[in-house]
């Protein structure tokens, strides 16, 4: 049975939450569709983040990546979006995310967004 | 109205016949499923070739990429008849395809196929 | 019809005003003429800024872009002038252009300009 | 008074034809317009050529080159037509253009055509 | 239940024996043990075959590879012998592999082994 | 007799306590096992730290690398363990540990940890 | 009539003084003779710099720089004095001046010195 | 007569001590002897200082560099010795020594050392 | 007293004139003048020759080189030139002279040269 | 006890002498002393061979390369001596061996020599 795409990203307890620590995701295969025109859009999407209690899970992240792949989603918006399903997910005393996407009508465009836990 | 996902490579006439050139084309989007576990698979298709009478129409091209998107295709398999459709629609003199793949499992896999039209 | 050169940049509504994140944009095909010698200089131009209410519409910057092509433009002068364009159309928060110019009689050159808003 | 663009290629007498030798120009600065859309299109054209009896003389290529700019102009056509220009006007031995074009719609494309002197 | 390691790899059927193409697999986590010293050293190998009638099946490649971790293997002689498993089980029309394997005492080595089916 | 693998990390005297200086350590060969499928692991580990009273033995730690190849190890977890294993041996001024994991599942990760000793 | 290599650099109004922006400047084709020795040095000189009233006229910047072609100097020292040439004539706000010099006797040396104009 | 080696590096008058400016120098020529096992190490020494009321003088620091030919010395106190000699010769107003060793036992070290005059 | 240039390149017995082999001499800093404007050029010349009764001495080389600093010469003609005088010098078996130009007025030109001794 | 430097080089069977194969083996910490001034040269010497019965020994090729540090050799010579030593004891099938010398007086040397045992 196939696994499916989910718009659900998985948490795992963080083994080292006493220390701010940074992990770096890197997913270079992220696609989605573009919403003027229907076409395909491609994308690397980077991720920085300090982990507070959870960490993200690997398996969920990139069904998660997957399921954009219907979507019609704009550079700007889905950078955004997928900050803040991380952020509203694993709660990361900081993080950023790049969308680096591939050139369109001779243009190349890299959008990236950051949150920072306010203290307590 | 958004153009649509198509099989069929449209053809231009081959404005200098007369001459043996090659036209090299790099199609760094491709993506698929894989036939197995029906997750996505993606690509770098590049298409070296002489053409006879008809050079492969570019805007077609991308749509007859675009059509692979949510079909289950084997590497090997799907790069080869990226070279037979070439082959059928456009008769080049000569062609290579290499479909140039991204890891899974931790192997690497780029997969190169030739065609040559008979001497007469 | 063919689209038109155009010095006017169009603008999208900022679907995430409520955060500061950086959008960077790059045209490597930028080209104008040198207003001494009449001959054609080329540039690639980059640009970073964080939206405040509105983003850069990317097919009327590439539009914005081409209008320059039959133009004399000193390298410095063009640079300040573009930065000068995208922050009265859009109010950018912060913004930085970079005008990187081939090669002249043996000497590269890069202009970087920068505006940021003043605190209200 | 500006240098004018032109379609004619100067030559320079050859001081070494009793050698063949190659010559290797790179000219990254060739744009052209797009024929179907009037938008612009940027190439590197590269030259390789053993001479015969001629060189290129490299001011008047550079205007030659110019003289594209307000040109529509297929990417497979331009290559071969230069070819076929630097041909006429310095009969080489031997010659090869390339065309190595900027990414349109996700697909960048490379043309090389090449000429050869028949024997005596 | 974790998969295992094992020495068997398993094949495919070549879906397009009527034509000589070729595959290029990177392993880049190839791991053995030293058998003078018992210290593990580290290589890519890199194998490129044309298929007959069989391909290589991915994953059982992997856990092949995997067999080779707790073993004592010469460079030169391992490089071989991956070569022999692979025309052994998968009959290929030619191949090549290629173990590159890091610097051990500021020497760094590359064994490449090659196999071609004889004419019928 | 083969040296064995083992979690000690040796010390020896630092020849300069009197100033602050950087030790930079690569150890490109670090693998151990995946604790949820058993399959191996691959990482570069980076080290960077200014010594105390202590600098790191670098056979030893080259025999600590080897002692997780047969152990489950998950990428965060590991590298914040070998942060901690050399803080508590070495107690160094200021230390990072890089942990550098090769592509799983199309992502790749980055896990970097700190310590620096607090003043007296 | 060739035109004279000179110790005078040109100068240019800035059409944007309103602002602080940097302009900075690659010469890759400089060279002078070793007080020494006699012979040949070669170096790139890269230029950075915020100008105040006046840029940098690029072509007299070409003939000040082909001036030091018959004159011995060291290193370090006309590293210095290109700064305070410029600094001189141009009166910018804050500029550095980059020597990056052939390798000579095994060594590569590379001199950066930098002036920033006193507030008022 | 060949040059010797010599422990000694000459002194040369700063021709501009009234600003801080920065000599970067590059020695990848750099062999030792390793204390333990006798045999030999390479490196690269990188020096970068702002220089007081003297320069180093690049010949004797060729033959500096060369007087650690047949000698024993480890990484870390070697790196920090070649910056107290530099100290002390020179009293430099700022200096960073870096010592980039090649891979040995699988392991890469680059040690960097800094110095800075106190304030008077 | 300092070295002088000097046309004449010295020659070094070959010490295996019994074998085939290459010497490949890459000479990064040849400048020499345009011969219709008088300013400099600048350009890389590689030699690869296969060595008959004598080596090319390198210090001579160097002076050679030297000697063209003053003196005006087209990139096709010097390059053709010095493998002449390399031929005539040294008699080699086979010789190639490159010469890679900096770019000159947006065009960049490489010239290669080749000559071979006839059979007896 | 230290190991000692050895003009001596050992050998191993070759384990698989039915087959031809490649063996490339980089040293990159070659070093003599050049025979005109006494000053340490260094290098990178890269040698690839198809064993015969023998493969090269790798400590001992480490100890041979070492009994060059305090003899004075000539670039071209020593490469050709290293090819020869290697033929005499190894007896390879075919062998290259390429010097790769640091610039010296502003000019680069590689060396490559090759061999190949005569058909029988």
């Amino acid at each position: 049975m196939p696994t499916q795409p989910s718009r659900k990203i998985e948490r795992v307890p963080n083994p080292h939450p006493e220390r701010d620590y940074e992990v770096d995701l890197a997913v270079p295969e992220f696609t989605c569709l573009c919403p003027l025109t229907g076409q395909p859009d491609f994308a690397t999407i980077r991720i920085r983040y300090v982990p507070d209690q959870w960490l993200v899970e690997l398996k969920s992240l990139k069904l998660y990546m997957w399921s954009y792949r219907d979507e019609g989603a704009f550079h700007e918006d889905v950078t955004n979006r997928i900050l803040e399903d991380l952020v509203e997910a694993r709660a990361p005393r900081r993080i950023e995310v790049v969308g680096d996407w591939n050139v369109r009508g001779g243009i190349k465009t890299v959008v990236t967004a950051r949150y920072e836990q306010k203290p307590a």
